[in-house]
């Protein structure tokens, strides 16, 4: 825990044990987020879910959202969820990735599950025990709900064509989570900024390419004035998933009932935030071309070759450094392979 | 209204107005449902929003939920729903094909979107619109919600090898919705039987072939101990829409709280059920490989652009025979020929 953690659980250890307990049935969630709720399918499902959990409640489960930064930082919120400073936050998994080797096992793999089956084996596999499990390990006292999962991103903003290896070598790009740990290897400088710093350092020409979101959550940031080649398909990123934690403590004693609707809000986020991000990304994709002089471009065979290739030694070296990515990997995997069978009968070919 | 529903709406008026209001602010919605609850995706989510509704609404909001036939039969639930003689049911709504042309846009489109475009679409395009517009206009006194989703069936069980148009012709077959529809037109003989009564047809030779689900549905039904050559992929349902029907009375008199139990209790379903589906039906292939004798067969190119030409022609009459299943059409054709520009670069290919 960083001083700024420890400052803000000491100012606001008081205020919170009246503003969080408004009665014996009563609990407001106070939730920084980590995505400004201006992005949608990243940070609009958590206004959904508050609204929902106050309609559904009658008033006695409240959330109040803040926006990025304004109570925790969006890289501070684990610890701060977990020391009790808040009792609640809404992010991504990945994000950890400095302190919890596996958690980007639980926000999006590489060449992995796309939602379906992503939700298949956290709600019907042993995804969800293994998610809860991680943060117990770790230490955190966190109690983790998916609560929103978005369709695939595209694989990032270039200002050049990348046709080869050599191509990639010294690119100065923002990347997140494991797909980051495979430009690396590919001989890319990662850094791994939040949302709002992107568009700044890719204008300053600090970075030279980003990959963030779907298309039209980067529209909103605006990359397509700097960078014009937008390379699909997201293949670090076929679906990726945001977790509202709560302070375990707090989780604990709520009541059933309460329980109940926040488990189910986040359930029925994942709904919204699934169709909503399958349902806005082709107007963005659109106007990008038609008015933004934006190039739509596809991965050469041989380039997303080159990206599943290294993606397996990372995953071999990932799983040799730390024991818990090697369970969580080697159980999704197992997963997978059993799901193959399924995948390559029962749908239909995309194009 | 036929008269078994009439005299079931005056036996049960009564009752039903003592029973469903158990106070002021108390509901139950007593639900009969189109599909055993022992089905799982079809049958079991339903049991899952009855428990998850008494969880969150504290017992004031309760579902008792009816198996098929034990209040209503399956193919009765709208009229029922419609007249009051039941204040709620679950089903799919194509079932109503004989009276509502347009009904089986929402549960399956052949050759039409997988469950996160098909979502996409009804929440986030008109599809929900015009869902309710369908039944309003029809003069069916009831408000409709999405209520579960499945991933894709399989292309039903035929007991010799499927080559050609000639193949298929003569076959006697039960078969479900806008794709029993291109089977009747390549010379099939067609009939709608629900679940139950699916697998003594075959048995008794009535039927020589049938479709009916998802692979591990299939199986609690027994359909691989009569024929053996199961086909994928499934192009007359890539994914399977169910609603939850409530009379639209009901509905307008329920409080605000009691709706948004109810609507957030259906999308956490969709949820559920889309990853219950994807989860379950790898092993039951698997052992209808090693253990059931069961052919896995994958229709040939030629046999898949057969279904398509043929759908499209369907299509093409079905719209020229009823003005709103041309505007659901045209609708979800708009909205699909937008979305093919993300769909054909966002994702990576499944084999």
């Amino acid at each position: 825990m960083n001083k700024t953690i420890i400052k803000l659980a000491l100012a606001t250890s008081l205020a919170l044990s009246a503003s969080t307990a408004l009665g014996a049935d009563k609990l407001l969630l106070k939730t920084p987020i980590a995505f400004s709720t201006s992005l949608p399918g990243l940070g609009s499902p958590i206004p959904r879910v508050a609204e929902q959990l106050n309609l559904m409640s009658g008033g006695t489960l409240k959330m109040k959202v803040y926006e990025p930064g304004k109570l925790v930082k969006p890289f501070e919120i684990l610890g701060a969820v977990s020391s009790g400073a808040i009792n609640s936050g809404y992010t991504t998994a990945g994000y950890w990735a400095g302190k919890i080797p596996a958690s980007p096992l639980f926000s999006a793999v590489p060449f992995g599950p796309e939602a379906g089956e992503y939700m298949a084996w956290l709600y019907y596999g042993n995804g969800m025990e293994l998610y809860q499990g991680m943060y117990d390990q770790a230490g955190y006292n966190v109690h983790v709900l998916p609560c929103a999962i978005i369709a695939p991103e595209t694989s990032g903003w270039f200002s050049k064509e990348i046709n080869s290896k050599d191509d990639l070598k010294g690119l100065k790009m923002r990347f997140f989570g494991l797909g980051g740990k495979v430009m690396q290897k590919l001989g890319v400088a990662i850094s791994l900024l939040p949302g709002g710093e992107i568009f700044p350092a890719l204008e300053k020409g600090a970075i030279d390419a980003t990959e963030f979101s779907m298309p039209a959550i980067d529209k909103r940031l605006g990359f397509h004035k700097v960078v014009k080649y937008n390379y699909f398909p997201g293949w670090h990123q076929q679906a990726t998933v945001f977790e509202l934690l709560v302070n375990k403590d707090v989780w604990n004693e709520m009541s059933g009932q309460h329980k109940a609707l926040t488990e189910n809000a986040c359930k029925a986020s994942m709904t919204d935030s699934l169709a909503e991000g399958e349902a806005i990304q082709f107007e963005a994709m659109q106007e990008n071309i038609d008015k933004n002089g934006v190039h739509i471009m596809q991965w050469s065979d041989e380039m997303l070759a080159l990206f599943k290739t290294t993606w397996d030694e990372v995953a071999v070296e990932e799983a040799a450094n730390d024991a818990y990515f090697k369970t969580v990997l080697d159980d999704l995997t197992e997963f997978r392979d059993g799901y193959k069978l399924w995948k390559e009968n029962a749908f239909l070919p995309r194009k």
